[in-house]
């Protein structure tokens, strides 16, 4: 691993590390920030996932969430949205290839052998930083936004125990039936829709659910409504019975002045859970 | 003027702006936050002023003010750092021409026609916004990081009365006497050094001062210290016995971690002045 950069910030440190990932077979960016509680020892750590285009810089720079996870004395790890570089498979649309996981392990041409997004998520970067990093495995909470929504919700659903708390931002919530998820999974996973069901939100909420408390806002002015298809989510919560709140916020749009907007909410939730 | 984006953001909105401007003869862009107060009536001010290679977008996005003056219901103000565009002159070194218009009003060619920075954000601007938009004149406070730090000094210094209060990130202190300054006078004022020190904060604050409060903030592991001098600048405010605090944060550098750390201090030092 070798650090690309860090700044203080909020009393912390804001770092950038990059480091050959086993899953994707590429080198792999990460941003960290460790508040000045991580100097003590482990801390809890919350997980943010980024959308479409994204890079780890996205969030780390734009959400604002540095000043309330030192508040909170929280951890946040903000990963790449993909396998980066020249001899790495892409695709000119912006929401296909690079840039554009949907975090899960492709099983198709050309992107079967880098495109594991799940695999690295799941193992190979826990792996890293909870032996580099003074991270508190048994405290971790996960967020995102639009396509890192869905990776946010798959992952902590998927994984059982795995994630304390779960909340997510104009999430994409039922990708098998939406124009932002099937293109990909027949792309990255293929024909076969049976296999694309672990990587939906709202099918995974009818199946089992998330054991913990959930926080979802969505923009009342987001112009990619039809695309996230929040009806689907919040339809598929009630439904369940699951504890949680989906929320509608009047007049915000998909921007990260959304995001930065509700992020103090998010990470108050999130250290909640996280200390209790 | 027409409107490039609105976004809603902390209750209200993060617009940005283009209009033509009589000052640089060229189309000029900025960002405005006016926060929910801005609905029921005219609303205090500030206006934070970038730095070099920086558009309006920057501090934007990157300091997370718009949380602050929301809080304290304030509107924000973000201008470009220079004219730009095709037909405009410009340098190939990053700290000449455009993005690096030192808030003055250049005398020399190529840059006489239209970097008069100075005439258009103490003028043109002013008049357009104070217009078309719930601002409060008689409440107007300046802020700006690096190069736009210097800005915010030799503005409110060089209009006395103009601003009630005054902070700068990291400012260039001492042009006159620093590689960032001495090259780009030369170039926009000319040879004659008497025609620089109206651009010199630590020459201004020897010669004037500031008839209200000031709050400096300067990061100890900053790696352009040697431009920045701010021991010149710290040194004429005690020397002056100038109300005001110079702050050394250790540990910080010159990025907006820095910025974005230390900016809620700054939104409530400015918002205390203005709605007093």
């Amino acid at each position: 691993m070798k650090t690309v950069s860090e700044n203080r910030a909020f009393g912390g440190v804001q770092g950038v590390y990059a480091h050959p990932s086993a899953a994707t077979g590429t080198e792999m960016t990460f941003g960290l920030f460790l508040p000045a509680e991580a100097e003590e020892g482990a801390v809890p750590v919350l997980w943010f996932l980024s959308g479409l285009t994204c890079t780890h810089e996205n969030a780390m720079v734009k959400a604002g969430a540095q000043r309330w996870a030192a508040e909170e004395g929280i951890a946040l790890i903000f990963p790449d949205t993909s396998p980066r570089g020249e001899g790495v498979a892409n695709d000119p649309a912006y929401d296909m290839g690079q840039g554009a996981g949907f975090y899960v392990n492709a099983t198709q041409k050309p992107w079967a052998p880098q495109f594991r997004m799940w695999d690295y998520l799941t193992e190979d970067l826990p792996r890293l930083v909870f032996s580099a990093f003074p991270l508190a495995q048994a405290a971790q909470g996960i967020t995102g936004h639009s396509m890192g929504g869905h990776g946010a919700l798959t992952l902590a659903m998927g994984l059982p125990g795995r994630f304390r708390s779960l909340s997510a931002f104009a999430p994409i919530c039922h990708p098998t039936s939406s124009d932002w998820g099937r293109k990909q999974f027949t792309g990255y996973l293929g024909e076969d829709e049976s296999l694309w069901a672990p990587h939906d939100a709202t099918l995974l909420m009818r199946k089992r659910g998330f054991d913990g408390p959930i926080l979802i806002d969505q923009g009342t002015a987001d112009p990619y409504l039809d695309l996230l298809m929040p009806e689907a989510l919040a339809g598929a919560m009630a439904g369940r019975r699951q504890g949680g709140a989906f929320r509608m916020q009047k007049g915000y749009d998909h921007s990260y002045f959304f995001v930065s907007t509700f992020i103090e909410e998010h990470i108050a939730f999130h250290a909640a859970a996280l200390h209790a």
